[in-house]
């Protein structure tokens, strides 16, 4: 999970682990693949993508705690200099708050509540810093995985101050919300509903696919709770605009099976297969590029990254190349310039920043200069 | 499914369908990466893999009729040549034969009873011809399957002249007998007890694997009917030899995870991972190249080998390359050759051939001449 704040620093991102030529190899490859949307290493000091963490939601872990990690993410906003006579320091926090670390298990740590109470206000100005939780994690709505969250640290986190994987969806609900989109991930039929909840009208899952017609996919039965999940319609003449993958696929061989006969059929899923050149493009979106994640297991889990690798490793098989896609989630730059639009909400509601800034808050971002930071 | 018979023809292999392009690529590619076994023109003359056919089993269809089709397939034994006055030409059969179709729905063509009559001894020689059907379908033990093939065809079709996918696990079972071995595809324990009856003496899924720690796959919730077939086990402490696709699975997600755990650490799946070049090697054995059939979906479905185009993309994410396996199944060397044999063992037998045999019955096998054939 990132944390992003108000800093008096100007560096604009700051991650706390180094590039490795892994990692840039992952980008490039990545960056290939993506047709409507890239990566810019001016915005994502990018970690190696095996060594990113995410929370593991539902029952408690029985091996080994996961935990809530976040990477310090500052946004450059400079305060009036007088205030910066003894900043204190981001080295003098612990070092499970500086690897990231805000969770463990379903406890908050000390040094995370300390960080997060400095922010809330608890800082010799009396002033709040607005910042951000970024988290690659989802499969609930925000508010859901908030009201977990202020239990678990003991302070309130507001929805408008955290983004999960699929949050930067409701920037491209204008593109899909009156149009049939097809959602991929979570149990049953909560992330329909969170997708409703962004404004997306006409939400199906590869489960009401199913339901329709089993032949489908036909080694797949429904377990119950799939089956009160389902939405009926008549999918001989339901034309799809997108396919968003809003969390990590169950169901792999049901999605990607539903996936390439969509695509290859221009979004009709009883239709004949089409040419390349001449069918209509159905929308691939992708909300979390993590191949692996840490949870309670002793290595990493397969993410949802895995599960594009998957579908292109099968829809390359079908058709000779692999189907572009837009990619969402850290870290791409359309979820941290969709971080930074929220940012500036804040900012701009925020009075109490007045006396300490600077820059004009309508447009306080300035260029990254350096990795290092301090907190106000 | 093939028709493998006696015939007065030297053509060694026929298929009904002719070599593409495409299809040459495709053999390419699989060679490269088969590392035991791999592909030759002089054995296989090999349908482009998009157009294999195979039956499904379970339930009765419900839009277009499923079928079991075979591509006529013929062992070269020299008749005497007065006995070949009037043959019956292949090309007499009813086209749906011609075509590789034996069963329409649930049940048999006529033409197919026909011609499995003349292989049975309704012939003007009055001798039972050597014959096999071969399938890439599986699932079932070839008992199971043969008792509802031979309610079908209304005549007993022995399981010593059938082979499934997975049959020609048989004559490598020596290798891992007393081995752990994970066996994938199938419903709840179904292929475990295949497996045992082929003579391998510790199998497991991954199924159990999930049942010992669900941190695995945290994902995959066991349904009443998997949650029944698990052999418990301590997994810690297990050392895979191999991993063998008997059939096409329908736990894709949880089926790659552990997968890629057991080859990373090397057969242990609570081991750490290990480098590439000092671990121990895991065999990876699949049984059906196909990477689509036809079931009664308009369009092809994915199949075993779309599974496992899915894992390599995966592996090769994770690791940078993909992991070398076996390849069994139509149209493998390995399973053309266990169809041999096991028609080698039909003429030992058969007393009633020595008449009509030119060549001797332990070595009846000339090289291929022609890809015409007739039935005596």
């Amino acid at each position: 999970m990132n944390l992003l704040a108000c800093s008096s620093h100007t560096a604009f991102f700051l991650t706390l682990t180094q590039h490795t030529e892994k990692s840039r190899i992952k980008m490039r490859r990545l960056g290939t693949l993506c047709s409507q949307s890239y990566m810019c290493s001016k915005y994502v000091n990018v970690t190696p993508i095996s060594s990113f963490v995410r929370h593991r939601t539902g029952e408690s872990p029985q091996l080994v705690l996961p935990s809530i990690r976040f990477h310090l993410v500052l946004i450059p906003i400079r305060f009036k200099v007088h205030k910066l006579a003894s900043p204190l320091a981001f080295t003098d926090l612990p070092p499970p708050v500086q690897d990231g670390v805000l969770i463990r298990g379903d406890n908050a740590l000390p040094a995370a509540k300390h960080a997060l109470s400095i922010l809330d206000g608890n800082n010799r100005f009396g002033i709040k810093i607005p910042y951000l939780l970024l988290t690659n994690g989802g499969g609930v709505s925000e508010s859901a995985r908030c009201h977990k969250l202020s239990q678990q640290l003991g302070m309130k986190i507001d929805p408008e101050r955290f983004i999960q994987a699929h949050t930067v969806l409701k920037s491209v609900v204008h593109k899909y919300a009156d149009l049939p989109v097809l959602v991929l991930g979570g149990k049953g039929n909560t992330l329909r509903k969170v997708a409703e909840g962004y404004g997306f009208k006409h939400v199906y899952t590869t489960l009401d696919i199913l339901a329709w017609n089993r032949s489908v996919c036909p080694l797949h039965d429904h377990t119950d709770e799939e089956r009160e999940s389902v939405k009926t319609a008549d999918f001989s003449k339901t034309c799809f605009a997108a396919i968003i993958v809003f969390h990590d696929p169950q169901n792999w061989f049901l999605d990607i099976q539903v996936m390439c006969d969509l695509i290859q059929s221009g979004g009709i899923l009883d239709g004949p297969y089409q040419p390349k050149h001449t069918r209509k493009l159905v929308d691939l979106v992708f909300c979390n590029p993590d191949l692996v994640w840490k949870s309670d297991f002793d290595r990493p889990r397969l993410g949802q990254g895995a599960f594009k690798e998957a579908f292109q490793g099968v829809f390359k098989s079908l058709t000779g190349a692999p189907y572009p896609y837009t990619q969402f989630g850290k870290p791409t730059e359309a979820t941290y310039k969709f971080a930074e639009q929220m940012l500036r909400g804040q900012l701009v509601e925020n009075s109490s920043l007045d006396s300490v800034l600077v820059t004009n808050k309508s447009n306080p971002f300035v260029p990254p200069q350096s990795d290092n930071c301090i907190f106000v």
